[in-house]
């Protein structure tokens, strides 16, 4: 019995994500070919030498009769590609991506909708390590996590084969506007990058010695930032410049609640900072209970509650 | 053979640290008895029924003959602890701590230098879970991580035995100035978690569905500041109030950095996102070398690198 969803999936841009959707599209046999595509020279011997897919190809023109393409590349390169891609498609085919800023996704796909053979159904699958590269890459990546689409039309052909694909990648898909997924993103995911980002920045600016000693130190509370500030720069550029007002808006909330803390710590207000310190347990009470907690590596099992 | 470096210790506070502190010296034999106190009737049940010390007493001035005390109580109530114990010594007797600022320490303990028969030696061994009560305190909470002791002189006898018991420990013990050492943690520990009570009180802001999905998605970032977040909201709010000058200090530094990168967003400036995104790998990868990376929680071994 065959479990194919798809017959040949081509996967643009093979590094941690897209090497990791490979492996696990290979072993639950949900495509009968996965081809790649890889702009950069060492990610394509890497996949070679790893035997991540069936096929590197070294011109996207190589590629002929695929009936899904997964963007994994960076979101500022989305234009480009689909540009390329898009002309040489000749049958009925699904494009989705993995990109965490949906509002620009969906504009790019809207370039081309005049495509009758193409239909585009943009996705964020919330996986990852700060770690890149297709060595880094496992199957079991998207295990036990969430999938938000966010296609214009709920029900289409395209969205239920994707929904089926991430579904049988372990993960549970949920149903979204661009929009929703942009400000809610922003808030569990980019603005907590920018702030480990600031921080760490912070201390690298600090005199040598002090800076050692913060390395040494670090187990204190630093280090949870530090994991955060190990992830892949040119990625991050792209989500901050195309998921702007969202993160400006979610940003401005952040300072203002930070200012208010920082003037209760100068007038040694105990009560409010006390009051507020109370009401944050709760919010990790909650995400405990909802089996959030631990770790996005699930090879570190012991970690997830 | 007797390893004991004490006779009679007096643990004041037996909390998470007081409790993992009398576990571990009774596991070591580093004192023949061990007595704890504390003012919570709760926590005095738990320590009686957990069997943690050898005696609970349930008014300090039981106590007699100790000649070890250390102090695991809230900063904020050194000053009112100290004048009561300090009037009941009556032998050699060296009094430490494990509070988070020491400059403050340094103080309070100035107090009573008068009295000839004690010796302070203040310290912070750097370990800890963003949990409370002796029920979550196990020996090994110390085992290859950090002390920091500030004393006025560096190899007093009392020194030389708080070393050595921190050292039994399985700590690496660090002489320093006050000053530095609340400069320092101020960066490694209270800013990084003034800052994640500051973003989970925003999250909590928000109105409830946009709540809801945070905590759904929290996996993607937030997740890791929620844990600190679940901290002791005591402790906390004693650590900002007695370290005022230096949280206030790199907190002043962490926002301009973080007004710079919001410019940055603001104007499309790719160049300077990218080079500050790239230049925080560094110092993750130097906490990595350094073996200060993974979990504070001893039995979560994987996770440690």
């Amino acid at each position: 019995m065959s479990s194919y969803i798809f017959n040949k999936t081509l996967i643009i841009g093979v590094g941690l994500i897209g090497s990791s959707i490979a492996r696990s599209i290979k072993n639950k046999k949900l495509s009968k070919k996965i081809i790649g595509y890889d702009n950069n020279k060492n990610v394509v011997q890497k996949c070679r030498s790893l035997k991540i897919v069936d096929l590197m190809v070294n011109k996207l023109e190589d590629i002929k009769d695929v009936d899904l393409v997964i963007l994994c590349c960076p979101l500022g390169s989305y234009g480009k590609i689909l540009s390329k891609i898009v002309p040489l498609i000749k049958a009925k085919c699904v494009i989705t991506d993995v990109g965490s800023t949906k509002i620009h996704a969906i504009q790019e796909f809207n370039k081309f909708k005049n495509n009758n053979l193409i239909e585009f159904v943009p996705g964020h699958p919330i996986a990852g390590l700060e770690k890149s590269g297709p060595e880094h890459g496992f199957a079991d990546l998207f295990n036990n996590r969430y999938c938000i689409l966010t296609p214009k039309i709920d029900k289409t052909p395209g969205v239920k084969r994707i929904s089926k694909m991430w579904k049988n990648l372990g993960m549970t898909v949920q149903i979204m506007s661009g929009e929703r997924h942009d400000r809610v993103l922003a808030m569990t995911s980019h603005i907590p990058q920018l702030i480990a980002y600031s921080i760490v920045a912070t201390a690298n600016d600090l005199e040598k010695n002090m800076r050692e000693e913060i390395i040494r130190y670090s187990a204190a509370g630093f280090r949870d930032f530090t994991r955060l500030a190990g992830s892949d720069p040119i990625m991050w550029r792209d989500i901050y410049l195309l998921n702007k007002n969202s993160v400006l808006d979610m940003l401005g909330r952040f300072t203002e609640d930070l200012s208010s803390l920082q003037k209760a710590i100068r007038n040694s207000d105990k009560k409010k900072l006390e009051k507020t310190f109370r009401s944050t347990r709760q919010i990790r009470k909650l995400i405990e209970t909802k089996g959030q907690a631990g770790t996005f590596d699930p090879r570190e099992k012991k970690k997830i509650k």
